[in-house]
């Protein structure tokens, strides 16, 4: 994340006149005027946006609302298709990616072809550091098409090119220089170590130390025991030869200074032999992302330099004196907020390409897939039907509504790391960081738990077919599953959420200035009390086609929540219970749920302004709309007991209405359904799934790449088992 | 689930006698009486089930409200433990049966294995057809404890010994008994063959062909296209011998009979080799299942002799004319329908040991694993979080108050099994029939469905070492997957059972009899009236402590359900839509959540009758009650806007007091949630997840499991991609 970062006020100029278009995401009408006629096929072919090809699919292409280009234009801008078709092509081109999902490689081997192919990834240098700076939404789209085409790829490379590099550029200084140039030419290899076998979200409780030797000026890393042993560690487990190690720093008079971070390394670049003292290995099969070595390492006694200290905010003198800008260490600790903010922003990103990717699965494979119908000659898709829909286009939705909030939410980190390149100490500085903070902190669980809770819909909804594992849902659910838990397991990390409204609370009763945050998600809290005096008003569904309706209800919901959590934290105190107990007995049905009201919120309301704003051609107007309305609402139903239970509802009109309005969207999306999925589905290679090819054969494809496996027809090597080895029946019973 | 099913009256009696004393599970209380002291560790070890070895889970152990071996043995009693004991301790014992999970076997490997474990399970042959007969739920035993072991072979073996040979002797004759002794002795292997790729729910639109032909009385078995291809079938991948396979049956006259099944010979058993004209293959890797090859098959005017015409519902003369005991096809279609439920109701069964298994993983590891604590030096296991209980507690609830359902569902089943093999033809008989059939059509996928949140809920509860493949968690969820499609798509099912409710409805209207069906799961729609007029009465969190205040909130929620869908359908018809568009919209909001409602209230009363019945020994009704309290609240609560919205709830306070009560309930539990565990976990071996170990030693069980990995400490072996072919930077740039 931090590569594009440098020093110089020019370069901040650049960026923030880039932060402020990327955002707007304003663009040239002019651009897409020539394709803003019918759908019907151009004469001369688009080298940008290809057509697909005539099929299955054709029937609900032609019934759309909008024009696709126009929309895949609006959404990323001819720089970003451009961008991504370049990559897209060039993995489809290159023989070391032909694709292998669904097909049976071993953990050795998936592992090396994830390697070589990361080598494969620093010859293309698909991004330059210049090109980063002049368009920063360029990173996002290079890591979410690795991630498209295998999130193993994806991650692996992000831990190494920013997850190592990110933490040694920002927690360490000039010295440390040498380890970011050794990574960019791959002279080393870099992982990221924090978590131990006994702790992960209590960092505070890590266990591993460095001590300070002033004799030799060197740092001892050592584990104390096993349970301290560092776990979970990405690339660790066969290819880092550094990592940056989270310990507890000691001087020599024997203080304990907190968590420090170190370069230490672990492996030898010639031999891929550990280093002496350290014990470092595999820690096997996971449920997904096995392309990634995730590893464990002990340290025993391991000699360090001196230097190897990342020392922004602590540094130790060669005497052995401990140094920081920081005077109050819980601040010291609370400055890197800002940046642990970085990971969470990626894979709210990263999720939301989960989500779109499933989902375009199972809609092009309802679109023509066909059981039952009115008669029992005529089949129909089953799109058509109504609990099909139903299932799988409020994900669609979603799909839409998030990518546009994980987007914006990058450009506003974009913006705090610029700050934070230039130490902006300014106030708004600070509070962008940690609006920045709460806001990842629910989007991550959000944007993962949707993707989660989607996938597996998506799965169901394409029956036995979704459950082989060439179709790819079963790896896209399994390689989205980490989402939910790294970087902050997410109910752990939906309390920053809820603290950071509790706080903006406390501060307006302790009388500060109006509530008004750096990007504005907390500004409509000013209105709290007059909010809580709102009702729901639609009385119809043509009401509730608008999402202002969906947006007044969330608006009134996060403000109830914030009132009921208040109240249950203060009953919580007066009835004796300590802070750190009153806080755990609030988040169930309170802050947690505050939370996440919290987040649909901000997600539906940027997406509302999104839709609404007049640079929105009036052309896509409609079909946003409703993807937008339909996000609101779907969301929102999952909290009407809240609705009713705060007396925002009331009576059976209001359930019927909302409910009413989510099947009238649905259906008013179905005939544009495929064209939403054509602009966020990845070309056929990178999908990578027979049952959802752009052509909408179906069956043929499914059957052609069936037949392409392993010895499929042959009979197993092993047939003789069956054929001359019978079994006696029972002839162990004697043996129980 | 047929070869205890002999045809004499003397066994009929027999059966009817079991079916009775295990449906009440009654036991002589004497036979744990001398267990019925405090929790203490006993001075003789008991061999039925033994002590479990201290170490850190004691101390939740030790404040236990109940005796845990006094409820194993009242729920399963010493016949069945012992049984269990027998199967765990022979698989344990056998080195064939040495654990993989989380090991990286191949495709081939993996079957092999599973094969092998099939072979040796005829050599134990653990449940004779006479111990089946003396006790039908050692069937269900059975299953279940290979299922522990690994879904892969308990499904391979029912697949073969239960599927296979009971459709042969469901829906064949005296003529057919030659299969079912082949397959006993594992002369030939079976399959059951009636998906297509291009049909699945929509069964009668299979397309596969079976002519007769007088000449030489033979079937002519044809697959008009490869979309016609059975496909999805288990067994067939690789070892299936035979499979019955459906096709639509044509007499020389040209006329379609419908579909009927047929055995056909697919492989010789000598060889393994595909019959001539048989294309049949394997599909390659699923998401989970891994073990069991599923295939598909073509049949190229395949041979096969007349009377391998399964002939129980139609039967074609020599000549070729077809012959029928039913005049109406429809009614044809309809006979086999009992049959049909054996899928469902042993799957719900599976589904519900998936969630046993996953929750007992997650809550072992919940009390041992310590995050954070009120001061910074204490850290307390993260079963003390209300959180963490709120989201694993209701999982052990939802397992206890399931298994009861599914046990007492599959004696249901065996008592119309028994009326199916007497030839009974009362209306009792077909009202049984229908009943079970609604049933296990909701309940597999209310368990299916529980089991599938539960893992994935478990999985996220134990962070990230729930997601290393050897801790279970991940097959436990991908195993389970496949419930929620095969024998029928869940949401396609559960219109079953809102069928026949509706249908009831109807009875009623046109002034029949009163409402009261074999099992009773209806009889309460007789006050279907009065009940609609009911309101939600508790007004304490006391209150809700009795599974009575949720039982009644159901019956309600039925009831009004039922009269919305009633109604939504009438509208519908109404404003000009055909039957088949009216019930199509209306099974979102209407008729599913109807279906769901529905089976949760049976599960809920048959659960709250068990805990309340007098033979309910009083030392552990208090346990028991907790657990029905928590499972009737928890599932109520996702329906409390439907509640609200039809006015059964009204106010804040209704919502607050169900919120708060799930919450108490949880924490009431807390203490006793690793006993629960202790009664329905395996053993170690079985269970096979090193966080989740008896002996509560999270992390040496975990590090040693890691180390025992193949090849842990090697660098990979190609190092040297790393140490000397080094990528030159953006060498590939120019080739974009």
């Amino acid at each position: 994340m931090n590569a594009y970062i440098s020093r110089s006020s020019a370069t901040r100029r650049r960026l923030e006149c880039k932060v402020g278009e990327d955002v707007g995401l304003k663009m040239n009408p002019s651009s897409f005027s020539s394709r803003n006629e019918a759908n019907s096929s151009q004469d001369t072919p688009d080298p940008l946006l290809p057509d697909f090809p005539k099929g299955p699919l054709s029937v609900y292409r032609e019934k759309t609302s909008f024009n696709w280009r126009e929309l895949a234009l609006f959404l990323d801008g001819e720089d970003i298709i451009h961008f991504k078709n370049k990559i897209f092509s060039a993995l489809e081109s290159d023989p070391l990616f032909a694709q292998h999902s669904g097909k049976d490689l071993s953990l050795e081997q998936y592992r090396e072809l994830t390697f070589l192919q990361i080598k494969r990834i620093f010859e293309y240098d698909f991004l330059t550091e210049d090109e980063m700076l002049e368009q920063p939404l360029k990173i996002r789209a290079l890591l979410n098409c690795l991630g498209m085409y295998d999130w193993s790829l994806g991650a692996k490379h992000i831990l190494n090119a920013q997850v190592f590099t990110g933490a040694v550029q920002n927690t360490g200084s000039e010295r440390h220089s040498k380890f970011v140039k050794q990574i960019k030419s791959m002279e080393i290899f870099g992982s990221f170590a924090l978590t131990e076998i006994s702790h992960g979200s209590n960092t505070k409780a890590i266990r591993t130390t460095a001590h300070y030797d002033a004799t030799t000026k060197e740092f001892i890393i050592n584990s104390p025991d096993f349970e301290a042993a560092k776990f979970w560690v990405g690339n660790m487990g066969k290819t880092a030869t550094h990592a940056v190690v989270y310990a507890q720093l000691y001087t020599p008079d024997g203080q304990c200074h907190g968590l420090h971070s170190f370069v230490v390394q672990i492996r030898d670049p010639k031999t891929l032999l550990s280093m002496p003292g350290v014990m470092v290995g595999d820690m096997g099969k996971k449920l997904g992302l096995n392309g990634i070595d995730n590893g464990f390492a002990m340290f025993h006694k391991v000699r360090i330099p001196q230097e190897n200290l990342l020392n922004r905010t602590g540094d130790v003198s060669s005497l052995g004196v401990y140094i920081t800008p920081f005077k109050d260490p819980k601040l010291r600790f609370g400055a890197s907020l800002g940046a642990l903010s970085t990971g969470r922003v990626l894979i709210t990103g990263m999720a939301v390409v989960n989500v779109s990717l499933a989902v375009s699965i199972a809609i092009r494979f309802s679109a023509t897939r066909r059981q039952f119908g009115p008669t029992d000659d005529e089949e129909i898709p089953v799109l058509e039907y109504q609990m099909q829909q139903w299932r799988l286009i409020p994900y669609l939705a979603a799909a839409y509504a998030l990518d546009h909030f994980a987007k914006t939410l990058f450009m506003n980190l974009i913006e705090l790391q610029i700050g934070l390149v230039m130490r902006d100490k300014s106030a708004r500085q600070a509070e962008l960081g940690r609006e920045i903070h709460a806001l990842s902190s629910a989007s991550k669980p959000l944007a993962s738990w949707t993707a989660q809770q989607g996938a597996q819909e998506c799965r169901e909804a394409c029956g036995g077919h979704g459950y082989l594992a060439m179709n790819r849902l079963g790896d896209i659910r399994n390689d989205n599953d980490p989402n939910c838990t790294y970087e902050g397991d997410n109910n752990v990390l939906l309390q920053q959420t809820s603290n950071y409204l509790l706080n903006w609370v406390t501060l307006k009763h302790e009388g500060h200035e109006p509530i008004e945050s750096p990007v504005g998600s907390v500004n409509f809290l000013e209105d709290y009390n007059s909010i809580l005096g709102l009702k729901f008003t639609a009385t119809t569904v043509e009401d509730c086609m608008d999402s202002a309706v969906a947006l007044a209800a969330y608006k009134w919901l996060v403000c109830y929540l914030l009132k009921e959590s208040c109240l249950k934290l203060k009953q919580e105190k007066e009835n004796g219970s300590s802070e750190f107990d009153a806080r755990n007995n609030s988040q169930v049905y309170y802050c947690r749920s505050l939370s996440l009201a919290f987040i649909e919120l901000t997600v539906l309301e940027r997406y509302h302004d999104h839709v609404e704003d007049s640079s929105t051609p009036s052309s896509l107007r409609p079909v946003l709309k409703n993807l937008c309305a339909l996000y609101g609402l779907w969301s929102l139903n999952k909290h009407m007991s809240v609705l009713y239970q705060g007396g925002y509802c009331q009576g059976e009109r209001a359930g019927k209405i909302v409910q009413g309005s989510i099947l009238e969207l649905c259906a008013k999306l179905k005939n544009d359904a495929v064209a939403l999925v054509d602009v966020i589905a990845p070309p056929d290679f990178i999908l990578n799934s027979p049952i959802a090819k752009a052509d909408g054969e179906l069956y043929k494809n499914l059957w052609t790449a069936v037949l392409q496996g392993n010895k499929v027809l042959e009979r197993p090597s092993w047939w003789a088992e069956f054929c001359s080895k019978k079994p006696t029946v029972g002839i162990l019973r004697s043996r129980m």
